[in-house]
C-alpha cells in the first residue's frame, strides 16, 4: 500500500523556484508540487494539456489573448501547443500534472531534471 | 481562453452525494469534484489509477490491506484493478480525475452519468 501524499509536507522538503518535485504517478503522469516566484518562460508543450492547481498563494497565467489568475483552491489547464508564461509576485505553491517525461520548459534542453521526493 | 476553474464555486453548484460533475478536461481525463458522505461500494477499475484530492473533510479509503485516510491538502492514488472503497464519516469535498467515461463504481450498469457543470 502506497503512503498517502501530503502536498504541505512535500512542499517543506525543498527550497527554489521552478524546480518541480514529482510526489505520485498516475496513469503515466507525474503527480508534481512546486514553489514558484517571479517570471518564468514563455513556452508551449505540443503533445501535452498542462495542468495548474494553486495551493498557496497567488499565480498569473499569462496567455496571448489574455491572462488568468488564480488563488488557492482554483485550476487552470492550459491546452497542448497553446503559449504560456506562467508568473506569481509572491512565493507560490502548485501542483502540477504532466505526462513523465515532460520538459517544463517546452524543450528537453532547458528543462529541470525529474526529481521525486 | 477558457474559464480558471474554482472548486469550491463549483461545489457550491450541486447537492448530492457520491454524484461526480465534470469541471474541466485534461489529456482525455475528466477532472470531476465530487460530494461524498457515508461508504461507498467496494470496486476497482481494471484500466486507471483513481486519483483523490481531499478539498473538505475527512476521506477513509478501504483497501484490502488497510486503509488510508486523507484531510484537506491530501491526495491519494489507487492503482489500476486495486479495490477500494472510499468512506466519509462527515460531508467531505473531492477533486477526481479519471479517463473521462470511466464508471465511478467500476460498472457502467451502476455509474453515475456524465455531467458537467
Amino acid at each position: 500500500m502506497a503512503d498517502k501524499i501530503n502536498l504541505a509536507d512535500k512542499l517543506a522538503l525543498f527550497e527554489g523556484y521552478w524546480q518541480p518535485r514529482v510526489v505520485g504517478d498516475f496513469n503515466g503522469h507525474d503527480l508534481m508540487v512546486v514553489k514558484v516566484r517571479d517570471e518564468f518562460v514563455w513556452h508551449s508543450h505540443p503533445d501535452t494539456d498542462d495542468f495548474f492547481l494553486v495551493l498557496k498563494g497567488k499565480l498569473r497565467i499569462k496567455l496571448r489573448d489574455g491572462d488568468v489568475v488564480l488563488g488557492p483552491g482554483e485550476m487552470y489547464v492550459v491546452p497542448k501547443g497553446v503559449e504560456h508564461c506562467p508568473m506569481a509576485e509572491e512565493e507560490t505553491h502548485l501542483l502540477l500534472i504532466e505526462p513523465r517525461g515532460t520538459p517544463n520548459t517546452g524543450e528537453a534542453a532547458t528543462a529541470q531534471p525529474r526529481r521525486e521526493i
